[in-house]
């Protein structure tokens, strides 16, 4: 039996009937049973209690199996204030109503007021005592806000029906259960675990951000590791290098498998990516991997959007399958547009490897590699770009900064307005037409009840009428599926990336300020002038990067959003054209002859 | 001035604020204002308040100062129970939840149970002693139930508003305020005054009924007065003797009048009828002393629809005329089509009077006509048509019964559904149209802040699709007004006339019973062998009457459905169309290129 002791970092609350178990800041506890998955361990405390703990949540008292390259950096950077986000107060903000306010109040007033100061060393540690990340926790950088889009189908999974899923479905009960509560107007449910989840997403680790703040590259003295990655000015400013071949992959064929003699049960998919069109077997759980490898690689410099499962369940197995299926095919053809993220060795291993044995040394590569975290932008090469000095640098930051959080309002407005609509669409109005439809169809079997004669034209014409509205009520529940989905789908996949932007700009933010103080560690004697010149010709690098990064979110925004407003509105042409036809028919029925 | 003592009939609670006066039944007062007008009195009692009673409630001490002809038959007829409707038990079952519910359970078992005795005289001595009808209290034969069709322009007029209207809209104030109250799931608005009006409309005279039972025209020893009316086999079994010229007139042309030195104003109307195209003036007191003449006159036979106008109120002088126009339109209409009331004399006289002297001369001569009540049977005449049996007769009975009961439910059904559908449309949905256009317009602004270039198509795309949601929400917001205003009024028209019918119906009903009576007062020696066949002879052209009533009922009926139906669905068909068609023009802004 395992039986590793380990440090409680972050009090940890039970919650009731879950076989969980409350823990201190402080207290040893001992690991009983490391094999739990889904981010939780069995744990024993000195009172002898039995229970599941985040593994989050606690550091084992262990050698590190591994060794990432985030810290290897000989760097002394103590003379920093801690100015960078942690993994707990970034949280905060991602969870909190405004993840974007902090950047806002303090724009020109640096961060040390809300960021509070962490230690680096048991973050590292815990990155990398797992060969597998504890999937599905959730990118504390995305916005984890309450998902309030009612599709009819899903369903409140909190409860007995949890276990059910469990380990069908790799990872769905790390999010901690569905809490049901009202939000907005109209009383919208809230999935995706505000409450339970959030907490263990807020204190995940955060391995983008965690190994080091953006010093460690602005004073880099090492030489730049890995694919560079090239920034030319392109006819809106900078752009990244884009690849003559677009690529694309279909998610298809989801298949379920099972493994421990039947005891656990997960789906595989096929991914085929257009480059090869050789299918590769992916479980979620590899789909996740590749996010944290993704998100701890180019989180700073590009928003990575967490997978979009917290957020489907079905009531049905099938719904549920379609539905993952359809947003991780979303997501994956949002990373193969994206040049810098689809040409990445990591991406480009996930889509083809060769055979077993190619994944598994792939995937090794892969945690090892040591140009993560901010040390992502000493591979960005601005080419023939002059520098920009620190006012330009911050002008543009703010503006993004600006534009992301008004549109991030403006789709969630979209969002709850959309939202409030499927709800009226798929009740009430079509209850409305049921109900007109039966008052005719009613009138109509007392006309016919009279005996006078020859009301017979009346009365099918009437019976004819009150049935359209009854088709029309169908059509009207059924349509929002039609077209309103895919309007809610891409938003809520904006609403997903816009959330990652607090983030991403922060560490811009974050940087900004150091180079602000450069001049006074010059005159403390702490760095060098040179160094100084360093740092600001590298804020002017994360510039151009940034800048490449919002010209890249802009044209996808702007062809996606086109898209689906064409794909939206030739919907509801087509359905006000069918309802127009249904009653011109029932129309005709009727003769005052 | 004015000093006549009267004694008070019911008991009268004034409502606050209302200038009126409370009075016990058998309580002796002072008369000391007859010109209120509006079926009220300016009263004092014993303690020396004075303060307005309704006229209906007092019997004024006085000789009558003309004679009716009701009561004028020189028949004995005390030996009959009296198992006739009197005005209060009718009202109480007309502004019960089911005016219906009395026929059938009582279908054979005869009415004693339910018809409570009430002495003549009293009702008689009333009716005769106002030259002027007190009009506007509507008539307690049609059901007045609440109306809760909610026109966005109508308003509860209670309280102050009521002094502002009362005297320029002729008998709005005799409606006893309007109350507004929860009806119906969505919690509509109880418009008509159920509950102050209705209590007065209660006790009011109730000429049809009030001077006889039907035994006054069973046992009648007259010779018919008046003109024939004749009953024919039709395709479709009894009608009347329709006129090869349909007769119809147009209400126009509202204008306001005063009098009284501006004291005092009204409207006036024209009148024009299709036959000499002459216009006659009337104000709203001439129609409802038309309605008063007919209901006492023809009521017995043919359900005569109270005038509209209790329900009918707004919010600007204009709508208010508008719709008070259009409904007296409808129901003048609705008087033109019955063969029997628009070739009658004072209908005659109403449309086509030559001058004052004329009108004023016939008006006395129509309040005279002795053919009134049950006597109006005496004038028809079965062409050619075989006695009936009293099982025929009866099953008739119960059939239309049974019809106009479901068709009565039926429509009541449709009005509630339609009056939710007309909420809907001018409430939340156009509500909704407008924030998703907003949403829309707000993201497009958002974009255009982006600073990106070349998001011009999107943005004016985006900010189009905006607008046309917005004006989609106006559309829908106006849209009931093009259609389910018609369908709302034709079905209030019916619902008006359906509750006519367990009024009309139930003298027929009361006849039957008197006949199955019969035997026993033969056998009793009170009537003679021949009295009793000449009693079901009566009661079989009674049958002959409200069979042609019902066929004539239900042509109409077809006609109206018909029409009404393809208005409605033709104005549906434009309507989805037209959202169709600027959904395609805005479609047709965006581009995926």
């Amino acid at each position: 039996m395992f039986s590793t002791q380990a440090q409680v970092l972050y009090d940890f609350t039970a919650e009731p009937g879950n076989n969980e178990l409350s823990v201190r800041e402080g207290e040893t506890i001992t690991i009983t049973n490391r094999n739990i998955g889904g981010g939780w361990l069995e744990a024993k405390n000195s009172r002898g209690e039995v229970g599941l703990v985040p593994e989050d949540y606690i550091e084992i008292n262990q050698a590190k199996p591994f060794t990432s390259g985030g810290n290897a950096a000989p760097l002394d950077l103590s003379f920093f204030d801690s100015h960078m986000p942690t993994p707990a107060s970034t949280a905060q903000t991602s969870n909190g109503n405004d993840p974007w306010a902090v950047f806002d109040s303090n724009a020109s007033g640096g961060f040390s007021n809300n960021w509070a100061a962490q230690p680096e060393g048991t973050e590292t540690g815990k990155t990398s005592s797992n060969a597998w990340p504890s999937g599905g926790q959730g990118h504390p950088q995305a916005y984890q806000g309450p998902d309030i889009y009612p599709y009819p189908c899903l369903i409140d999974l909190s409860g007995a029906e949890d276990d059910e899923w469990d380990e069908e479905w790799d990872d769905v009960k790390s999010s901690g259960g569905y809490a049901e509560s009202e939000a907005g107007e109209g009383g919208a449910i809230n999935r995706g675990g505000a409450h339970g989840s959030s907490m263990k997403i807020a204190l995940n680790k955060f391995p983008g951000f965690s190994k080091s703040g953006p010093e460690l590259y602005l004073l880099s003295k090492l030489p730049a590791k890995g694919t560079k990655l090239s920034v030319y000015t392109g006819e809106v400013g900078p752009v990244w290098a884009y690849p003559d071949y677009q690529l694309d992959c279909v998610v298809a064929d989801p298949k379920k498998g099972s493994k421990m003699y039947g005891l656990k049960s997960y789906i595989e998919y096929q991914v085929i990516p257009t480059t090869t069109n050789k299918p590769v077997i992916h479980r979620y759980k590899h789909f996740d991997w590749l996010y944290e490898r993704l998100l701890e690689k180019f989180g700073s410099a590009i928003p990575i959007p967490s997978l979009p499962d917290k957020q489907v369940t079905g009531r049905f197995e099938e719904e549920f399958i379609k539905m993952r299926m359809e947003r991780l095919q979303g997501w994956m053809s949002r990373m193969c547009r994206h040049p810098v993220v689809s040409s990445s060795e990591v991406f480009q291993l996930f889509l083809s490897y060769k055979d077993e044995k190619d994944w598994k040394m792939g995937k090794r590569k892969a945690e090892k590699d040591e140009t993560v975290g901010v040390m992502v932008f000493s591979t960005i090469e601005p080419e023939g770009l002059p520098d920009l000095d620190l006012t330009e640098v911050e002008q543009k930051c703010e503006q993004f900064n600006r534009f992301t959080k008004a549109m991030d309002d403006g789709v969630k407005d979209l969002l709850t307005v959309g939202n409030e609509h499927w709800k009226r669409c798929t009740g009430p109005l079509p209850k409305e037409y049921q109900r007109i439809g039966k008052a005719f169809q009613n009138l109509s079997s007392v006309f016919i009840s009279s005996g006078y004669e020859g009301e017979a034209v009346l009365t099918d014409a009437l019976t004819a009428a009150g049935k359209t509205y009854e088709e029309i009520a169908q059509m009207v529940a059924e349509q929002p599926k039609k077209d309103l989905h895919f309007l809610m789908e891409t938003n809520n996949e904006y609403k997903g990336l816009l959330g990652c932007f607090p983030d991403t700009i922060g560490v811009h933010k974050a940087a900004i300020e150091k180079v602000k103080e450069a001049d006074k560690l010059v005159a403390a004697g702490k760095i060098t002038p040179s160094d100084k010149i360093t740092m600001s010709k590298r804020a002017s690098t994360m510039s151009y990067s940034l800048q490449a990064e919002m010209n890249h979110f802009h044209s996808n925004r702007i062809y996606d959003y086109n898209r689906v407003m064409q794909q939206y509105l030739e919907q509801q042409v087509k359905f006000y054209e069918m309802i127009a036809e249904k009653l011109r028919h029932a129309h005709g029925q009727f003769t005052t002859m």
